[in-house]
């Protein structure tokens, strides 16, 4: 934790000697003091991975001349995919839920208590069930029911509302409807899901329903980004919780939920902290 | 632990009123004083599942009429289905190994060391890698090697040594053949097996490959009785460790073969202290 | 779970043969159908605890008469201290919280989604700052300030709403004041409360600056019965989360918060439940 | 894991902007592949902690002129304290046992199998009782058996086969003997301790037996660096495992030492991958 304002590079590149160096010289020539650096190379496939945060206080560039400043003298010297974000500007979050309130309370009670930075100015549901919780809290509701016939529409106006709000990351809090490709693609990486197991196993619908049949001896709880291939996104965060034969579907879910909301929570910490790269389909967190 | 003789029931019928009541006072009017007593009633099926185990010392019924005294009081009034072990008669364990000596080391540590209540009167390998350590524990080894043609007649060599040995129970320490449906009917659930994954994920070959590839964030070990369905027996036990994204496959490997170890060790234990009753492929597991 | 009306066993009394089935063969004879028995020796101490649920559908017995048929028939035979609950019957339960409000807000959640069978008829806090939360979830709110001279003065307020009230249980959602032993005696085994450290380690104040001074690589949270001896109540509930070298105290508190909230709520459970039975300063939890 | 020549830097010293970009500066224009790289700023005591791995292949400073140069070039322009190790020299390690063979079980498992890049010169034990598991295995082992008369002198001689053996880490497998201030300050933070409790609760003896008595519901171990501060060195590594009140001691002991072989074995592997820093009293451990 930082109180002065930083700024965070996160980047990936082909692997090749100096990354660190060249980086961390453009950093240090420019009086920018790291307060945190972390780097990974994928072995495998020679690629690497850094994410580096530097106070901007004494910073020799100026603010809105530093993603130019780092593309001329590093980015496009390395071949390098970056991108670089301001402690001082909050993210825009919009959360979606439907009829399961466990996580909405959850990330509502965070919010309010301030633990993260972030500013949510709206949740959307096709239901109306958490509508006064919403209001309480003080964040706009919007009530957009879905069925078969309307459900391109009700996306277009989720769309809207979202641009409307300037939004950048969507989490979908047990939202229990499926979004389009076309929806997806609007948020690539930035849409969170929770989803009630611990994939790849029991995918889709009633993952407790499955585990108890199943009879496993753990249930799991899996934070990924949405990608058009269902519940095949990369994973941001896993865990489990132990369970016995004597607990029946009902206890699943009791205790899953619990589960749910910290590892949604988690998840969320990590993509907000800027934390997160994702490679192939996986990713890479720097905790 | 009771140090003391003691039987132990292992029982399951349709649920009705007074079925404890009447297992216990059977015990009770017998002078058999309760050391443990759990029961399970799985409500969506009503079926009543239970695990009771008494000291024999004042016992008024003799050790070798015991059976059929519960079976014509108990058992056959309820329409049981029952088993009951003596604590005073050793379980005797073979262990098959491959190349992975992970497991079979951990196995023999507690071996030697006395945890275990068990006999092991015989190692079985398809290869002679742990031969120099079995000997060394002064257990008598069998090198079995297997290949396409000779599968069928190396099994009938299996199942005539563990004859000859009054084997009851089976372990496979990491043993990376598939036994045959007709080697595992003489055997039913009393062949422990340990998959280095959180079954249902990942079942079948190099699921630590699997993991890494889909990018999770935990992976994980499970115990279960060995049944036709490859990697789809009753689940005994189940565990996982934590991963990060910059853990290579061969750390997946190391990490695994931790909890691997701890896992099957657990579920041996369930199994030799007669705490498992298997029910529609799932484990009641009463520890 | 079950939706029918049950009674709820809890007892304990010296150990001794047919303890078990003199208790079925009471609720047997009046067509009491167990729903979950559970039974625990200390083998050390010869000492029995039983906790045993029964359907009260088609029960020979009033239920205004079973406790004295069973304190005649059994409890009185076996020198049996022993309590019966009513599953028709609501508990009813009063927080008190200060300024940190992670654990309300997680129990306000569960209580607002009928988690628990319980009743909030009243929150108390020494601030105001949980007011607004309070209201808004329709619980009336006290504001009971506390200082070195009113201390006295306010518990004897306290204890008279809660008398108004007709609480049974109170838990302290991370009240930082400490009760006075003339308090405690009016609710024996039914103040829970919930320490942010594992206890015996880092009793006290500000238990996250021990343990990152200490340099520990877990933290934990401890939920008990609140005794006169600060910190050293029956613990009933415990469980940790691994940190790093780079976890602050800050973040000490961020990831210690989530698992105090699932610590005090699963002990409020087993409370809810009748599951604990308090014996020498130790809780025996029939999970 | 890197199979090719690495050499490691493990750095500390006050912290000031530019200390990365000088130390990865030194190493690219030597062409130092940087394989690994981590660091840590303690912000309240802005101190500044390094560990970097890099390739040897192609690096342009002679093997024996690495320390120099970088001492010359870096370390004593940044006022910093220093080691380097290289992958091509494995560490000599001794370990010490009593009478419980869990730990060394588990740890020659580890060493047969090749899990760990070091050398195991001896064996040194107050017991005799394995002594034929050493010598199964073919390493030394020597009888050194202690009481209150000669501990002095026996300390002399363990000092004198550790030299002999050029030994230069040790670890406490659960052996029972406190060692003298002076014997410690040959080896500092060089000897690894496994006490079977989650420190700081439960130092000394019997610790299993405190816990039951306080009825806690979870067990630890912890391994630390020793002082001469009993129970009070560097925390290395912790973790716990769940109980129940069912427990007996025996039974803490038996699921305690599955926690404290896993404890300890990582706590040895951070050792020898060069990953453990000690400040003030804590560990940096970059895993």
């Amino acid at each position: 934790m930082n109180n002065q304002a930083t700024a965070i590079l996160l980047a990936e590149c082909p692997d090749q000697p100096g990354i660190i160096a060249k980086v961390t010289a453009f950093l240090s020539k420019n009086n920018g003091n790291i307060v945190d650096l972390e780097q990974h190379v994928d072995s495998a496939d020679k690629h690497f991975f850094m994410r580096v945060e530097w106070q901007l206080e004494n910073f020799s560039i100026q603010l809105d001349a530093i993603k130019d400043a780092f593309q001329e003298q590093v980015g496009s010297v390395l071949d390098m995919n970056w991108r670089i974000a301001f402690s001082g500007i909050k993210p825009r979050m919009a959360v979606f839920v439907s009829q399961h309130g466990h996580c909405l309370f959850d990330l509502l009670s965070r919010y309010q208590s301030g633990e993260w930075h972030v500013e949510i100015p709206l949740i959307i549901s096709n239901h109306t069930t958490y509508k006064t919780l919403a209001e309480n809290t003080g964040i706009p509701f919007y009530h957009l029911p879905i069925n078969a016939e309307n459900k391109q529409q009700q996306e277009a106006s989720q769309l809207e509302l979202l641009k409307k709000h300037h939004v950048d990351t969507v989490v979908l809090a047990r939202y229990m409807q499926i979004l389009s490709a076309d929806f997806i693609e609007h948020f690539p990486n930035k849409i969170i899901n929770i989803h009630h197991s611990f994939l790849p196993a029991f995918p889709g619908a009633k993952p407790y329903h499955s585990a108890h049949e199943r009879g496993v001896k753990i249930i799991g709880a899996t934070s990924h980004y949405v990608t058009s291939d269902l519940d095949a996104g990369p994973i941001i965060e896993q865990d489990i919780v132990h369970i016995r034969h004597n607990d029946s579907v009902e206890d699943l879910k009791r205790k899953g939920q619990d589960n749910e909301k910290i590892v949604l929570s988690r998840a969320i910490r990590h993509h907000l902290q800027y934390e997160v790269l994702v490679y192939k389909n996986r990713c890479i967190v720097f905790d």
